[in-house]
């Protein structure tokens, strides 16, 4: 049995098709937002982005990693913290020092731990505390799309970004809510608590999402372009995926605001309050595109990824 | 700030913990595992293994994918084709095709869809059907550990296999059962409906479980060892991950089963029926160990890896 082109195989099931021919095939959750309209997608303002330059690959390929900020109330001052690092260009020399496989790629300063050569963090880091994982939100939440979620009462996408939601008890008139962990999401590397790291340690998801560190470490971003660079790296061989030689750490050869990179290409994101999102989260639920079977009739927030894009050439 | 090293944090965390002496700190999921007894560890036959040794990279290091079957009564005929097709040595020289990000990684016969090209099927391959995704089982699910999911009424551990449940109806005397792609997920590649593959055509998960392909796509064991080798591969250009030019292709030497490889090491799965796993399992979904602060109370049943380990030597 030869296995047949995809598109052949499309025709084979055409006649089939044909008998409801009043029925054109479903949507897949990309074509619905390929066609959303451009009303409907939202601009991300470049000094909301990070850009991360790592030292080019092995074959002198560059490798910029493209992360946008988590926005207000999530998150701060560890955001405004990058954005002081970032300005102080303070991250230019260090490192990625570890990769974990089904987890994390982290990076900062590997010298960190040795009070002799860490580097020097600059002035005006603002007080981070564990207080600040779980923000309050009094609006309307049932507004927002809604997911069944296994680490919370549900989740929402709210603003562009998955939050996890909790009413915190009957006399309360707000929900607790907190940014939720998927892939390529950005959180602050910390000490044990009561520590909650600054921000110049940072990390993101590159396997299934780690939904047990949410309410545990902050949340700061995610990566919206270049997550290849990151996912693909060697795995550390020491504890944690830590590498145990200098040598196999990988250089960042810069990180800046977004702001400060010349002809950084401009991104937006699929407003998650829009017609276009609400269907297309639909179908990543409910896939009835002709590849499927059985729609699944739900999903959790984390298998509905944000779309993001470069802004078209107008 | 300079951070500490983890060390020295959990001593300066000692004086808060010395308040509860007689309070131990609470182990870690993998402290847990680690401490479970030889009895609670079920051997793995090396015939429900499948090995992959990829082309050496390009350091020439040696590249091994060990593979576990997924049991009856799940994705047979699929198991026995891929057993058909090891003995026959059919993947020998064939390759790995595709590596999309956050998605999976697949490998097969890339001129499978080349009429002139493809190469032979071996005899005996079974006809597989999409009716046989799910499957019935009678037993009382509700013995074995379960989880509060997304996609399905529930999901359970059994057997050492996370597989997602539903009551069909009040008529009926079984559930229905599928299995569950999870992060390392082996399944069978196929073209559109009705063609539910053969097995020839495999891949594994290297991102957020993909659980909307459960009931749409037959899933046939996990990787055990060896994902990174498949997880680090550079990222294809072309539609869907594929790679776009033969030379980016990653050669297959061999595939075997695991009874035909000299000096396979033996594995292990820790028993889903077990004291330790049950333990482990609620560490996964309520962290307690120092590092966490709120434990999540839930955990979806792809964030609860079942444990493997190479037996011990006795």
């Amino acid at each position: 049995m030869t296995a047949k082109l995809l598109l052949a195989a499309a025709l084979l099931a055409a006649p089939a098709l044909a008998q409801e021919a009043e029925k054109p095939a479903a949507p897949s959750p990309n074509e619905i937002v390929a066609a959303a309209p451009a009303s409907e997608w939202v601009a991300i303002a470049p000094d909301d982005l990070l850009v991360m330059d790592l030292a080019p690959d092995r074959d002198g390929k560059a490798r910029r990693v493209v992360i946008q900020f988590m926005p207000p109330p999530f998150s701060h001052p560890w955001v405004a913290n990058i954005r002081t690092l970032a300005k102080a260009h303070w991250w230019d020399g260090l490192a990625i020092g570890r990769a974990q496989d089904n987890y994390v790629v982290q990076w900062g300063d590997p010298d960190a731990e040795d009070a002799a050569k860490a580097k020097t963090l600059p002035k005006g880091l603002q007080v981070t505390s564990e207080n600040r994982y779980v923000a309050k939100i009094e609006e309307d939440v049932l507004r927002y799309s809604k997911f069944r979620d296994s680490y919370a009462q549900f989740s929402i996408m709210r603003d562009g970004w998955p939050v996890a939601v909790e009413w915190p008890s009957s006399h309360s008139m707000a929900y607790d809510a907190w940014p939720v962990h998927c892939y390529g999401s950005v959180g602050v590397g910390r000490n044990m608590p009561p520590d909650a790291g600054t921000g110049a340690e940072l990390y993101t998801v590159i396997g299934h999402a780690p939904r047990h560190l949410d309410r545990n470490i902050a949340v700061v971003g995610r990566v919206i372009e270049g997550i290849e660079h990151l996912s693909t790296l060697p795995r550390g061989t020491g504890p944690l995926g830590f590498y145990e030689t200098p040598e196999e750490r990988v250089p960042i050869a810069a990180i800046r605001l977004g702001s400060e990179v010349a002809d950084l290409p401009a991104f937006q994101y699929l407003s998650t309050d829009g017609e276009a999102f609400a269907r297309y989260a639909d179908a990543r639920a409910n896939r009835r595109d002709p590849f499927f079977i059985v729609p699944a009739g739900g999903a959790d927030v984390c298998n509905i990824p944000v779309p993001v894009r470069r802004a078209p050439i107008e």
